[in-house]
This record gives C-alpha cells, structure tokens and sequence, in this order.
C-alpha cells in the first residue's frame, strides 16, 4: 500500500523558505504573488493492507518522526 | 487563487533524504516497510481568476526556478 504524507508549517509560524521562493519569483518578474510557504511530502510504501491500520501507523510515525507537531500540520492521503 | 505544487524526485533518482527516513522509521520499530522518497510541497497565493492562466503561470514558474526538471516531477493542484 502506497500512502503520502504531507506536512506543511502551521499557519504563523515563520517560514523562510517560502519567502525566498517569493522573492526569487518576484526577481524572475512574476508579479502578483501573495504568500508561499513551503512544505514536505514523504512517499512510504508499506507492506499493511488494511487502511485503518495503514492509517493508524503512519499517524504514529508522523507524531514520532514525520513531523515536528510544534509547529507542523501533517494529512496523509492513502493512494 | 491558491495553488499547490509537488516537487518529486523521478525514478531512479538517489534520494539520501529518503533513505535516512526509512532507516530511522526501522530503528523505531516501523516495520514491514518499503521504499521512502522525500519531496517538496509548494503553496502559493497567485492573483489570478483565470484557472487556465494560473496553471500555465505555475507551469512557467516550476520550470524556471521551482523545480530542476533534470531530476525532478513537478504536478500543480489549483485549489
């Protein structure tokens, strides 16, 4: 089972990243920008096939691994 | 208009990020899995209304400086 998980700054939280790519994009004559922020996404193969379980367990390594639940939102999407 | 752009390594490309999660989720006791590639997520605020003119603007933007398209996929969602 392939599953992705994303996870992505919460909101308030300074992003430094994003603002480089808004400015890079301002320079390169992109104009009408407004915020961008940017994120990870990790794609994990697993060997579960029950999607509750699947669910379950990359919640978990989300909450031990994946994510920085501080400051960082995290959606898995099973595929 | 919100956007958000995935930024992926292609196939067979080395992916030591990926390859550092898979070992760490093992020696947490993750077990049973697969292979573990890392990407990027882009979210950007465009001022555009036109759907068409927003995608092809990103499509430019991931070109010229979000992605390097040499190693790399990227895929738009307007959302």
């Amino acid at each position: 089972m392939k599953a992705r998980v994303t996870v992505t700054l919460k909101n308030g939280v300074l992003d430094p990243q994003g603002k480089a790519i808004e400015g890079a994009l301002g320079a390169l004559g992109f104009d009408g920008i407004g915020s961008v922020r940017q994120g990870k996404v990790i794609d994990i193969e697993l060997g579960e096939t029950d999607k509750a379980a699947a669910e379950a367990k990359l919640s978990d390594m989300c909450e031990k691994l994946l994510a920085n639940t501080v400051i960082e939102n995290y959606h898995i999407d099973i595929l």
